[in-house]
């Protein structure tokens, strides 16, 4: 129910994008409490021309592999947990063969009453816990 | 001036793509006041290695034509509204022919004075109901 | 910082997408004080059929050449800041060949802690001025 999206270059393999992907979902379990099957994805590719991002700001060593990971979740997690999510998906992204300078997360928030994961339902109101559930 | 996001599969067919696309902004005309002509959708269709979403989490089956619709509008809408977006949108896809478990909404909200429609003005300075227009 | 988003018809030259683009961080730099090295976009093209924007909503006349510029930055910024910037791009877009009324811009916040420019580091802890950088 986080919904990730990330934008990589064109030019980054498929398998290693897998593993950014992976990186980032195992990231939210360990450090966010994300339940394993609460994955929720978007990946796509950009032309080099298409993907403008400043090489050394503010510190780092940007290659042609940078990449952006955006995640919307549900607010509530404290800075110490979105720091650990960052330090766990840099970690497993240079394992995967990338540059830890290459990967820049940004993280947006919104509430259990913002999402509905189908048939219409809202979450907040259906599936959240210590909430009734309204529906059989 | 909500703005849409629908990320679809690229196999779900342009017809039915466009009926999501009208169930989507019919809802936020139904339920969340927004006027008729205030329909603006981006649409991006994905390879089906490129849109990872988990089958069953939490307890749908989703099918090969999952889809996600992401809304950003103004804040204010409550609870109840929002809740009944959902179930407009679920039940007009299902009307064009997608299984209810595959449509998952996403909510984000602003302000108004976060908006410009165009011409640079702001919208919150000066279209806002109650606001005084300071351009001619 | 700021994470750009463009959406801009497949139809426009990739030139003047280029500048619109340019116009989009020059405004941050001018009214949002962004750094000038702070420069993050994603652009994407649309075929007309996935990119569906009303012709005249709310009292514009936009043309095929409509764009939707998003921008997620840090909060803060207030109205007036926000009014300066919309002016900026429109006007900068303007003397780049676009019609005023075919620039829809809409920005979106979150916080220092929900960023990561890199190296899996929070930017508020580690870049935000004031605070103490912990890392070497």
């Amino acid at each position: 129910m986080p919904l990730a999206r990330l934008s990589v270059p064109a030019a980054v393999p498929t398998r290693k994008v897998r593993a950014l992907a992976d990186a980032v979902h195992d990231g939210l379990v360990a450090t966010c409490d994300v339940p394993p099957k609460d994955r929720f994805q978007l990946i796509t590719a950009f032309e080099a021309d298409r993907m403008i991002l400043d090489p050394t700001f503010p510190d780092l060593q940007r290659s042609a592999e940078a990449s952006i990971v955006e995640v919307l979740f549900l607010e509530g997690r404290n800075v110490a947990q979105k720091a650990a999510l960052f330090q766990h998906i840099a970690t497993a992204a240079i394992e995967a063969g990338f540059r830890g300078d290459d990967i820049m997360i940004v993280l947006s928030e919104n509430a259990p009453t913002d999402w509905s994961l189908g048939k219409g339902l809202s979450y907040g109101l259906n599936h959240e816990p210590g909430t009734k559930p309204e529906r059989e």
